[in-house]
C-alpha cells in the first residue's frame, strides 16, 4: 500500500508556481460573508496565495443583495480571479454572475459546458487536483472503472466529466444508489466526496483498489475522511489520507487556475 | 418478456399533441444541406409535424459560411423551433448560434447546463423519449443501475444527466471501456446508443434486465439495432425493438419540445 501524498505534492507544486508567478501582478478576489466560519474554509487558500506572491483581496458581504453589484464591479476590476465562498446563499445562481475570464473555480456555465464537451478550459479545483495526483503517481485513468460517490454540482459531477474526458468508465453513486457494496467492488479507483465519516469499510472495496478520499468530516475535533482508513488501507494499492490528500491538491489547483487565467490575458 | 412499444406509444402521443397544437401557429425550421441523404433522417420528423398541423420550413445551405447569417436571421423570425441537421459540418459549434428560445433539441449551452444542474428545460429528444417510454410502462428509474453504452454529446451524455436527475445510478461506457460484459451484467437497465449491429448478446446481460436499443444500423438493407434481439430478448423483462422503439419516441419528443417552446412564449 502506497500513500498518494497530496500534501507533499502540493508543496512541490506551490514551489514551482512561485517561479511562474514571480514578477507578475496576480490577484485573487475572495467574496465571503461576515461570519467567521468561512475563514477556516479559506485559510489554506489564502496561505497558498501568500506563498506564491499572489495578492488577496477579501470582500465581505452582509446580505445577498450586495452580491450582484459587487460581482459586476469586480468583473471589470484589476483582479485576476474571483473565488466566491460556496457557503453563501444561492451560490449556484450567484456563480454565473462571474465573467468566464475571472472564473477561477471553473464553475460558470461556460466552463462547465466546455468540460461536458470535452474541451476543458478552467477545470474545477477538486476534480483537477484528483486527476493531477493520480498522474503524479503514474496511475492510468484510461479504461479504468472509476466509481465516484457524491454527485455535487461543484465536485462529483465535474470529476465525472473530467475522468470521462480521460477515457475512464465512470459510475456516479449517490444517496439513492442501491447495492453500494456491489458497485464499489467493481471500482479500480474509488473516489468518495460525500462527507460521511468512516462510511467505507474493507468489505466494500476490491483488493488492490485505488482510494481517493475527498470527504472532510469533523469527528471529536479531528478531521477525518469518508474512508475508514485503518480498515480499508490494507486492501488498497494506493490511497490518500485525510487530511493531507485531496484538500491540499484542491488548494494548489486554485493557484494553477489563477495562473492560467492570468496567462490567458486576465489582469 | 414484454416489448416497450415506442411506435404505438408515439402514435398515441402524436394524437394527443394534435389537440394541443390545434388552432396554434407552430412552425419548425429545418436547416439542412443540399444532399439527399439527410432527407431520410428527417422524413419521420416532417411527417410528425404534418400530423400535428405544425408547419415545416426547410432551409438548404450549400456551404458552412451560410449558416451563421441564416441562424441569426431565423432566431428573430416567426419560427417556433429550429432543428439543425446534425450531419452538417461543425454541428456542435453551429448549434450554439441558436437562441435558447428556438433550441428544439435542447443542445445549446444553456439547455445542457440546465440539464447538468438538474433543472431541466428543453431536454434532448432521444434522452427524453427513452425516459418517457420507461415511464409509460411504469418502470422505476430511481435507484436503478443504468448502464449507457455510447457517450455522444447529443445522446449518451444528455441521457446520463437526465437519468441521474431521476436518481438512477448511471455508468457511462464507451469504446475505451474494459470488461464490458462484467459491467453490463450489473445493469438493471441497459441502454445502447453505439451503432454496432448485434453488439450485445445474451451472455452479456442480466436475467430480467430492461433493454433499450437506441442503435440504428443498416445491415443488408434492413434497419437493426445494437442488440442481437433474438438472442437477448429471452433474458429481458422489457425490451425495445429496432425499428419501432426509441426512434419514434425521439420524433414524438421533437413535437413535445416544439409545443413547450411555443407555450414558453415562442412564436
Amino acid at each position: 500500500m502506497k500513500i498518494l501524498d497530496g500534501k507533499a505534492y502540493s508543496e512541490e507544486l506551490i514551489n514551482n508556481y512561485k517561479k511562474l508567478t514571480s514578477g507578475k501582478s496576480i490577484t485573487l478576489g475572495i467574496i465571503t460573508s461576515e461570519e467567521d466560519d468561512s475563514k477556516i474554509y479559506l485559510n489554506g487558500k489564502i496561505k497558498a496565495c501568500k506563498q506564491t506572491n499572489i495578492k488577496v483581496k477579501i470582500f465581505k458581504v452582509k446580505s445577498e443583495n450586495e452580491l450582484p453589484p459587487l460581482i459586476k464591479k469586480l468583473n471589470n476590476d484589476n483582479i485576476t480571479g474571483i473565488l466566491i465562498d460556496n457557503s453563501l446563499p444561492n451560490f449556484l445562481d450567484i456563480i454565473n454572475l462571474l465573467s468566464k475570464e475571472k472564473d477561477v473555480e471553473g464553475l460558470t456555465q461556460e466552463n462547465i459546458y466546455d468540460l461536458y464537451m470535452g474541451r476543458e478550459k478552467i477545470v474545477p479545483c477538486t476534480a483537477k487536483g484528483i486527476i493531477k495526483l493520480l498522474k503524479k503517481y503514474k496511475i492510468e485513468i484510461r479504461g479504468k472503472n472509476v466509481v465516484i460517490i457524491g454527485r455535487g454540482i461543484t465536485t462529483g459531477k465535474p470529476l465525472m466529466h473530467a475522468l470521462e474526458n480521460r477515457d475512464a468508465t465512470v459510475t456516479l453513486c449517490h444517496s439513492k444508489t442501491k447495492n453500494l457494496k456491489e458497485i464499489f467492488k467493481q471500482a479500480d479507483i474509488l473516489i468518495s466526496m460525500v462527507g460521511k465519516p468512516n462510511m467505507i469499510n474493507k468489505n466494500m472495496v476490491k483488493k488492490g483498489f485505488i482510494g481517493i478520499d475527498a470527504g472532510i468530516n469533523k469527528v471529536d475535533g479531528k478531521i477525518v475522511g469518508d474512508f475508514n482508513f485503518k480498515d480499508v488501507s490494507s486492501s488498497a494499492s494506493y490511497i490518500t489520507k485525510v487530511p493531507g490528500g485531496v484538500g491540499p491538491m484542491t488548494t494548489a489547483m486554485l493557484i494553477e487556475n489563477l495562473i492560467e487565467l492570468y496567462n490567458a490575458g486576465g489582469k
